[in-house]
């Protein structure tokens, strides 16, 4: 085998009230990466296609580079690799786009070194490509669109990944507004403090949204959707958000929240048909408030990333 | 039908991670009520067994009156009611004393009644006795006691409980120290703010716990047995805790943690024989302490309060 090329799903992170340990993945878009042997012994990334000239081809930034060397770290190999990135995902959005890279470039580098690793095993080299993109080794893009579905990430030190079940006919809306918003000025309007009685209710509500996926009570995932502790800071650098989620709710959706930091939202839905009323609904709005949009829709990613291609 | 008396279980409230959200009912002790019609309209509590002479017999303060004065007025109507209370439950000991009774009555009254009220609806006249007996309407005793197995407050306004699902083979050590710790001050030294850093590892742990009940994983439950928002203020308040929880850990237990708001201890372990060890190793690290103390364990209780005599 001399080449693989692997695709990896976008992710929403944080899913509301499971702000920081949760992320699902969704089968709409995402990024693909070719991994070709060269007769070098280095990482080469060769080409970037979909990011507008953004992103860096040196391997010691780039994403894929840096995931895959921290793999071959780990097995004590040198060997040459060129790789070839497409990017499906817009950057910054608040999809898991830099996630998504690393992750397609783990998932083709292991097949084609024969599969030293589980899957699983791939996710310390993928939170180490997020500490490059992003500063923080966060694992909640990276982890859903590794695994697929719903995963929930328990504790970093060590770490530990859990992954949830996904009701039949859950559907995910993405709203992804044309507009910038840093990851450094979603963070830099939450809190360090919170009161004792906002985390209890932030505890109550991912509780009840574990347990509505467990038991496929849509009812229990549409109350259990709130946010107390992140949401409501970073709402003001959303314009229109709340306007947005009375519209979406209004259009049958269990619940909407913002992907990530943002700016791209999500929202939730029971079945097909719903989920395509909420991205009508987001059309119409969006178009009162007077931003441009991009709207996908599809079903939960179950299987996370996974290889179209080896030649 | 003139009498009916019914049992309610004794509660671990909080469980660790799940402070003020989780409860979940236990076998070993609980509370005992007959109620009788009697001749004249009013609620009379006659007499209370085993509490030392120390709780109110009048209506408007004794927690089973308080409870089945409420469901009266729900239905609208005036019956004479004889209330007779045994107390399986030490007083103040954080084993949900106060709930286990009103649910009790309520219970019994239901029956005698002819059971206009599910279960779970009377669960709102057992919070308004909460409220009287210790100034605050909380629900992770009388909910669990109620309807018994592990119990999920999600939200109080509307009231959303619950009833999660309990890995067979999982019992509970409760180690009750011969020492009085009032709640007031169990309260007072908990923090108003805590860091959002806190809040999410509590989540996490929560999430897990949810997640562990569902998979009737024992590792993963154990895992996530760790309050980090309000175990570290309350631990100073007893004596030897973490001398206690190590010892309690090697000999096997998932997890311990504060009951309510303590001083009894509760410890979680797979299987009879674990939880058996695990009681010998409590009484013996007790006596290294220098502290009296009861032990009881048992399988976790999943039906709640029930009738155990009708005439």
């Amino acid at each position: 085998m001399r080449s693989v090329t692997a695709f990896a799903p976008a992710t929403v992170a944080n899913v509301s009230c499971g702000f920081d340990i949760l992320g699902f993945a969704i089968d709409a878009m995402g990024d693909t990466v070719e991994v070709v042997r060269s007769d070098s012994e280095k990482l080469r990334v060769v080409s970037i296609e979909g990011d507008g000239g953004k992103l860096p081809l040196e391997a010691d930034k780039n994403t894929c580079a840096v995931a895959i060397q921290a793999m071959l770290e780990a097995l004590q190999q040198k060997v040459g690799l060129d790789i070839y990135l497409k990017k499906g995902l817009p950057l910054g959005s608040g999809m898991g786009s830099s996630a998504a890279s690393a992750v397609a470039a783990l998932e083709a580098t292991n097949r084609l070194l024969g599969n030293p690793f589980e899957k699983k095993d791939l996710l310390p080299f993928a939170i180490a490509a997020e500490k490059v993109a992003c500063g923080a080794g966060h694992a909640d893009n990276v982890a859903p669109s590794l695994l697929g579905g719903f995963v929930l990430i328990r504790d970093y030190h060590p770490l530990d990944v859990i992954k949830l079940p996904v009701p039949e006919g859950l559907y995910c809306t993405l709203l992804h507004p044309h507009y910038e918003l840093k990851t450094a000025d979603s963070r830099s309007v939450l809190r360090d403090q919170i009161p004792m009685k906002h985390a209890t209710i932030q505890s109550g509500n991912v509780a009840g949204l574990i347990a509505g996926l467990y038991e496929s009570d849509f009812e229990l995932i549409s109350r259990s959707l709130r946010d107390v502790i992140a949401e409501p800071y970073r709402a003001v650098l959303l314009p229109g958000f709340y306007e947005v989620r009375e519209a979406l709710k209004a259009a049958g959706a269990l619940g909407m929240g913002i992907s990530g930091s943002g700016p791209t939202l999500f929202a939730l839905s029971q079945g097909k048909e719903t989920a395509q009323a909420v991205a009508k609904a987001a059309e119409k709005i969006f178009k009162t408030i007077g931003l441009d949009l991009d709207v996908y829709f599809s079903e939960i990613n179950t299987k996370g990333a996974y290889v179209i291609e080896e030649k």
